[in-house]
């Protein structure tokens, strides 16, 4: 086994999930990601762990099952509920022997997998819980590089010091924390104001997603105002949308479009009502991933780039008692932020052309 | 895909499971049964039914895990086992990349393993469950088979006229559930006796074994007296254990060896209390089976075979409110009957070198 897939599993276990003496964890993680799995479970137990394999949840099993099921048939999975309710860590490797298997799935399939399958996201959510990337053939291709050269793409993204962007990061949160209307303008294609007022910024160092590398928070979901180009590739389920659109009118999505693959973004917003409003602002800032690789995961943290989610809100970036915005969904895209744009928080530049005003470069 | 695979799917589904809507299916397979499992995804979702893949309990990660932990460590799996709790159907699909994969863990953890897992294996058997094989090529290897033959070899014995064959398998129940004290003989090395008086007699025709094909109880837990030697290897966990040999005074193991790997028949036996004690006798009955392929999935139905599993009882072998004998563990040891034997029910003698008293041939 190569060496730095056990220090992969060393970091999802000793750093983002922690995982201590007793602890009821599920592995879901696909056949492409079996050296990571057995890692894994290796890791696991040596920290007195409990290891529990299943298949990953959109893996080519799920697409045979959803690629030949009556979508109003479609009912909440109880078993998959208890285990998700039952666990204490759930660690999600993605890998993929073909990354366009779930586009045999009917989208109105999909609709309506998401929502029945909304509660067991919830209590997942409720685990402490990672989602990261094992470097497969067919991701590489995807990223259209090499095997070799995106396994080094890959864990050196997840291998960084994360105490140390830890810490750069943190000075993007204390600004976004400390601010009100943010406006995000890129170019003649976007332009967006929305209220982040009282509500929380995440720092995201490798606890939920490895690689991690961006700062986040949810809009005051009535807030959203304008129009935004997503100029970066949205790659939804195996399809590939592009030049994605949204105006906001109050918060919600009054119209749409995308030079390929529309329906793909219509089917996303059709999830439900809180499907076509902003649940997530996120602002990358990882800059060893300095390439697009088609892969939400690794894009919505490169450096340079501002990323919108429609859908569910995460409930840790609002205030104490406060629900944010809800639905079955949460899909991500994203707005490359390197020429001819900035950032703007309170009428304040905080971001020319990628760079922040806390680093070296910056021209206000 | 083979096309035996969907066929292999739909009987399992059909026959032996009866998925209806609303069904929460665990499929519990490893990589190496892949077409089998997507089969099954796809066969469940087409009949209502939700599948939700994951590890079959004893494969590699399993084995990683395991080999790795602290066996006083192990605590029951909680997350596993509200899985278990919750699923309307268990379906396990045995395939191995390695029939030896399980040899890398010391036989005090699998003991304590068995200990802390036997709550899940409970849940599992409330459920409606089966226990299958996909003819992966290791299998096949372990078989003395070349992949080929050997699928042919499986397909045929799971693709049998089952209706014919519950038929045929009801005389021999129907001689157990009248009879009281069963002889079993076999050269100078077998003379067992035990009572079956009141206990019910399964017939086995593909309801949680496929291939099915043997009628089995259990005995009356302490009447079981004398010697037996399993003349078929015992194949346990990735060990091959040659001529098991059991002494048994008022139903408990007092002496036992073997002349291969008898610490695994030592570590077997220490499970616990009821891993001494007989809970199950099993007559094989399916002709089509007619070679011994070190798998007791299959070796167990041999025609000219009896068998014996020390450890747990089935339930449904027991008078109605009674329940019989416990443990953590069920493993079968198999006798060849084809020369030399007999079994007698009653003193009348209803098997002779392996044909039946209702067999054309039979010899009294």
């Amino acid at each position: 086994m190569d060496p730095r897939v056990r220090e992969h599993a060393e970091i999802i276990v000793d750093h983002s999930t922690e995982v201590e003496p007793g602890d009821n964890v599920v592995v879901s993680a696909p056949p492409a990601a079996e050296d990571l799995t057995l890692a894994l479970c290796e890791a696991v137990g040596e920290r007195g762990g409990f290891p529990f394999h299943v298949s990953f949840r959109m893996d080519k099993t799920r697409a045979a099952f959803l690629g030949s099921v009556d979508p109003d048939a479609l009912d909440v999975p109880d078993h998959e509920l208890a285990l998700a309710e039952a666990a204490d860590v759930w660690i999600h490797a993605r890998a993929h022997e073909n990354v366009s298997e779930m586009s045999r799935v009917p989208g109105e399939t999909m609709t309506a997998f998401r929502r029945v399958h909304s509660s067991v996201r919830e209590e997942i959510l409720d685990t402490t819980w990672v989602l990261t990337q094992y470097p497969a053939p067919a991701d590489a291709q995807n990223a259209e590089m090499s095997t070799e050269e995106y396994e080094e793409f890959v864990w050196s993204a997840i291998g960084k010091d994360w105490a140390a962007q830890r810490e750069h990061q943190q000075q993007m949160v204390e600004i976004l924390d400390a601010g009100d209307e943010v406006h995000v303008v890129s170019g003649d294609t976007t332009d967006l104001t929305m209220s982040v007022e009282d509500h929380v910024t995440i720092n995201d160092h490798g606890k939920n997603n490895l690689p991690a590398g961006e700062v986040f928070t949810a809009p005051v979901v009535d807030s959203v105002e304008g129009e935004v180009l997503f100029d970066m590739p949205l790659v939804h389920e195996g399809h590939v949308v592009e030049d994605a659109y949204l105006r906001f009118e109050g918060g919600e999505v009054v119209e749409h479009g995308a030079t390929k693959n529309e329906d793909v973004l219509s089917d996303i917003l059709n999830t439900d009502e809180g499907a076509r409003r902003v649940g997530e602002l996120g602002i990358g800032m990882n800059r060893d991933i300095d390439r697009f690789t088609y892969n939400t995961l690794f894009d919505e943290k490169m450096g340079d780039t501002v990323h919108l989610a429609v859908g569910k809100a995460y409930d840790d970036c609002l205030p104490e008692g406060e629900s944010g915005n809800d639905s079955a969904t949460h899909v991500d895209m994203i707005v490359d932020m390197s020429e001819d744009s900035f950032i703007e928080v309170d009428g304040e530049i905080v971001q020319r052309n990628g760079t922040f005003k806390f680093e070296e470069g910056f021209e206000g």
